[in-house]
């Protein structure tokens, strides 16, 4: 594997979205794909695939296309997706349940060993076998249990107070859920995920439209 | 405003992001900012920022930079956020609620109309005054009541049935949350949100960064 320090994060971005279509593909017992093939697919153009892999050391063989198998455990690696996340959840509102429920569902990788909760009544129930805790023991539990990452599910006015005790505590990753930008040492990684934004890209594309009708 | 069919969606995407900063400077009571600065909020660099901007005729005056309130207002409304839109939630599992409630603190624009479930025994419930309805009944509901958008929180496997279901019923968008890529006929715009891309992303920024310190 090349170096790859210098990878910009767009290219980053379309590789989860590479290894989605690959993992697809290795379902339906495909072996090998060219990037013609892999450009229809996934909708980018084949000049941006090969450019994209390049980064990476290629993969490709000329006249051979890719094999399916080799460029998903690939890419896999380049993701860090060869090795197991400790995570905990921080808020058991409906958006930190759907977080639980939608990792449960992961093979491999991610698995949420602890959800954290200033609400007492809720404090003490369990979701998926996972209990909820007093928020209170966050760090103590996050040094222990050598947890890696922290998915922020609280309100937008706890999410930084929640991303400093996560970090504090020694957490390498946050993923951020809540409706600002987490701000963290250099050190820790940090996704924000900001639904709102999708929803006003597909408000444009529908403007778009309803204008070329016109 | 210029014509602006032909901007790269990698622009589309930055605006949201533009437009949140804007707000919060606007909600400070600040004026003016000028590129620099925007670019040190923003963490996009200055010509970036510049030549997005020009994408939709500029709006920043030398010397002055640009007047907050006046590019707020323009990016509001090339993303089309000064129109209002009426949606339906399909699935009332946690993620259907997670984005009920998450949609439930937008100022304007996005109104959740109704949630449309399989599970008989959620039928007829509310969720912030919004009913459960059968998913039986969903087409005529739409076609009722002018629906914009279909919002997808169903599983993996019901996700594209329902996206047909909506798209024959007449919303001209779908914010689809399933794990899958919805298919759509072309008038109809589609924003696939893919939680687990962007935990991947984290895992590989946290990854390069163990490797670093190596």
């Amino acid at each position: 594997m090349k170096d790859h320090t210098k990878i910009s994060n767009a290219v980053i971005k379309r590789l989860p979205r590479y290894r989605r279509y690959l993992n697809e593909l290795r379902k339906k017992g495909i072996d090998k794909i060219s990037s013609n093939e892999f450009s229809e697919l996934t909708g980018y153009t084949a000049s941006q695939i090969r450019q994209d892999l390049n980064n990476f050391g290629g993969f490709g063989q000329q006249g051979y296309g890719y094999s399916v198998e080799g460029l998903y455990n690939e890419i896999s690696a380049i993701l860090g997706l060869d090795k197991d996340y400790r995570m905990v959840v921080v808020g058991a509102g409906n958006l930190g349940l759907a977080v639980v429920n939608h990792t449960y569902y992961y093979k491999t990788g991610f698995v949420v060993k602890g959800i954290f909760e200033v609400k007492k009544d809720l404090i003490g129930k369990k979701i998926n076998g996972i209990e909820i805790m007093d928020y209170e023991n966050i760090v103590a539990f996050v040094e222990d249990n050598n947890i890696d990452i922290g998915i922020i599910c609280t309100t937008k006015d706890a999410a930084q107070e929640a991303a400093d005790k996560l970090c504090f505590a020694g957490v390498t990753g946050l993923w951020n859920f809540a409706p600002i930008d987490i701000e963290t040492p250099s050190h820790v990684a940090v996704e924000n995920v900001h639904i709102t934004d999708s929803l006003h890209s597909l408000a444009y594309h529908m403007s778009k439209n309803a204008d070329e009708k016109k």
